[in-house]
């Protein structure tokens, strides 16, 4: 295949999906244990936000690119949705209009796919939030959409900052929205689970009083850095 | 009447409302839907939004153009208020004081108004919660107003974006906020019930499997304008 | 001690915390109101948000000065934290990162912190709900912070546009955040006192019906600024 | 003609324009003061700002909605414009988008148009600035538009906060962008005139040290308000 | 003096001024140097933003706290103002309206004010650029502002996030603006002085081609901190 | 090499870069003109925005990816730039601190450096301005950043909401920020190309007076798309 300038108009039908066991253990994990997990890497932007509180979501990534008021490839994207896929919807510009409602997200579980995460609004948040079907998206927007436009379904797209190419593990809850790239699911998911079960024990020594001053080790460095207590 | 310069310093008090039966109809449908009804105008810009999630008011618009930090013309309107009202306030400039809290709505639900759509700051809203006076606003603050400069009631204003003029029927839910204008309040209320009942079947077929592409007859569309399947 | 350029790099370990008669009467009044009685100053601006609603605290403050995605301070304010202190963290500069998780909240927590008032970013909301320990702050971001930077510990801050002095009384609910300088603390609290008992009043005629404007005899300066009414 | 749901994909070939003379001697005011002179009202928010400093128009508002991503419709109000025309481009959602640019800006010239107030997103901003061809907006964007959805033509539009009706006298300047409405164009401009003329006098008393304070006879409301002068 | 609820409506005559000699050095310093010489502390947030390129203003503040949407306390701090000053704006809440315009600017010039810096908008953008007078804001609106409620002169202000106590030195150009407490003032001058110098050299030998991992040698610390090079 | 969790750490010395003849061909045409040629993608967002009106710079991507208020990597990317290289920084968080000012583009343009592009701030404004070195960024800042932190150099980052590969033609100019692909830089400069000889043609015409809606041929499919044209 030879390079190409673009890639809108394309549908790519057979997309890599990350380990299924990966993907189930990663979503026993919060985002910031698994951004942690990572090396403090992959994170969306932070205007990202769940529409309703709890709201949560890990699955295999069938990425979306928007064109600005039009949903057209929302529908597109649907047919190439499988059990556990979380769909990443990009723009090609900045557009808070409302991509995407209740219809859409009856359509999106009979699919099988598990939430959205969109760079863009959505609107009918009451149906959804009733649903329990987990939205996280940069605006609330009762604006509809046209569908006249070509983008592309499975390609990869940069979605609030952070690259999300097919297949990738997306995990989204109250903390924002991480990309765990699908090579490396399981490594992040043993990562996280070595993390979590380090911060039970920290958390423990903090409750009883214990500073992180000394748990951390941290007086001499600050006394080398120049700390100076006064009083 | 000679044309004017401006319209500060006016109350208008006679204003033609809505139907009732049209604004009763319009209370049980959606923003979204409403908006599309109408031919997808009318909404107020996405930053405003309700101070608690299930916020719900319909009702016709009692207007009012306010002086940044001041509040007067709150105190004017509230005279005004029939049941039924929505108080829809505009400001002459950006500002996200608290211009309304737990006192006003206090006063006008005592004069039978229904909500608050306000291009400004509330405060109180733990009281404001409890009381289940619906607000729909720009910002939470607790910065309080002067009384000082005046500005008009029941003039046509310019609302985050959109034009209300007085009478005209508001409606605001977890969505966003809609105005439609009162001469075609009844007209909108069928062409979205028409939508509603509309979407009820496509929601069955979507939940059963059926795609969208096939339901909205999308496929032969993509294809004349170039979309490619790729493995 | 000689003037200083800058107050990098210091731990004050003494500090005079507002009286805790004051901070306790001070704790049963609003935002609202207590900015009010102290004559309209010492709001924060209004980007600083609860973590979830209903979130309220009030304390004598405990600063601390951040640099941009570095949290090392937030491990040496906890030492200096007494019985009933707030945390409060400003930043060097403008930055989102999650500085403070629900490890650091069970740390303050066991010394007797009583919330966080932070001019950045948190993680962790869903476990710091659950604790309900109350987070006001301008951002939610999983991002981790290192340490590797200076800042100060109980200095005097600007945190989102306010001045606080250590030892000052802060007090923050779904209105805000407002500081009150710690001489003031008494006489604030009575002021606060004295309004509250005033509104229960107004509210009670309100509610009846009768006018704000009234209530507040304000028709004759209306008339007098030039209010028109027409028909 | 009855009433409509809504205005979009209509073009409205007669309008009525503001009278020549009263446009050609606003067009000798600037913006603050022709907004002065309508008793405040009548701006566009602050965020439509020239692309280059000193760029400045006043013309007679041929008006035009354009839908998010869509610049189809600037083809066509192309062709109903008059000489001294500006047109006033809104939109039916918050979009950046580059509607326009240097092709659009020849054919507006050649059309007799004086310059372009868009509530979006424009490009080739260099060409533009060569041809000195005065252009406010809310961003410069290269993002490319489609052609596919309809709007409308002179028909009254919301932009940037501001109603404006065709036919309107826009004017815009490094102070932002005033409406004033046909009807009234003459009597703003008289008002301007007056204004101005006593600008002259002020700023001579003021240059020579006479402070505002005696010049408009301040210091007896100041003192009635409570101004205390302390050392 | 009994400590005050608050500080509204005072007007502070003698304020203490940072000594002349101080000023006049620092005012050879750009912001940024000024800035590292005190240590990276007292800098406005970045919103602050000249009103044309190249405006620099170094001079001792007489500050003023005003309300929103109202530009009373202007006049009062115009008769405060001694020659080197430059006036500091702050307001009791987020306001854009324009403040200040040729007027003010001429009668603040015939009083020796050196410039000005307003969390707030201005106006005569192009006649203030004529007179060279540096204005540093937040934004730019032609909305003009009433005179009804008091605010205060001389009293200590945060202003775009930065404290300002009357008579410190403040210095701002196209980097921003940066606060130099007075009691300092000589002290930081010196640093910046002996800061510049070093400059010098470093910027020959950057020149030459010397990398700034050799001159500040940093290869040791970046391998330390675990940089790996590939190929 | 085995997959990697995260890319912090990492310099890479080798990279492609894109054809210097395909380079050199770009520089001569517009980013809209090369956005349009690529087929309207590869936009960085909006906000990017050049430190100096006319600054337009064309090159071979070097990237680095920051850890935000910590500037430590530009000096590990100065030591990889070739002649023809353009500087593309991203960070790993939102941050506006001034990490570059004129004594790195001093070292920059020593290398050989044609520009920067950093989603984040800089300072030393004027002296740029004078080098006539061209920058752009988010944000305009004095503050200082430390050496603290690894971050990358020539790896893939999202700078701004595009992705860039070391290696890739990015060229800037008042219009905005455009990433080509190596790969496919000759064919975008080749398109570009033949477009820009089509704009020559469609600019006289319109100059003549001729309309886009006869010279595109749009009047039939705005009648096909039910356009009505009313009196």
């Amino acid at each position: 295949m030879t390079a190409r300038m673009n890639d809108l108009g394309i549908v790519k039908r057979n997309i890599v999906r990350a380990d299924k066991a990966a993907v189930a253990k990663l979503s026993t994990f919060g985002v910031a244990t698994i951004h942690e997990a990572m090396g403090r890497v992959g994170l969306m932007q932070t205007y990202m936000r769940p529409i309703y509180p709890g709201a949560h979501a890990c699955g295999t990534a069938a990425t979306v690119l928007l064109q600005p008021g039009d949903n057209w490839m929302m529908h597109v994207v649907a047919e190439q949705l499988q059990p556990g896929d979380i769909v990443v919807a990009a723009c090609t510009a900045d557009n808070t209009d409302g991509f995407f409602g209740d219809l859409l997200a009856t359509s999106f579980r009979a699919r099988g796919a598990v939430g959205l995460v969109i760079d863009g609004g959505v609107r009918d948040v009451k149906d959804l939030t009733q649903m329990q079907f987990p939205v996280f998206c940069r605006a609330i927007s009762a604006k509809g959409t046209v569908k006249a436009t070509l983008g592309s379904v499975n390609i990869p797209v940069v979605c609030a900052g952070a690259l999300v190419n097919p297949g990738d593990v997306v995990i989204a809850d109250d903390d924002g929205v991480v990309v765990v790239p699908a090579a490396v699911a399981q490594m992040v998911a043993d990562a996280a689970e070595a993390r979590e079960a380090n911060e039970a024990e920290k958390r423990e020594k903090l409750a009883a009083g214990v500073l992180g001053l000394d748990m951390y080790k941290m007086r001499e460095p600050l006394e080398k850095a120049g700390l100076k207590y006064i009083d």
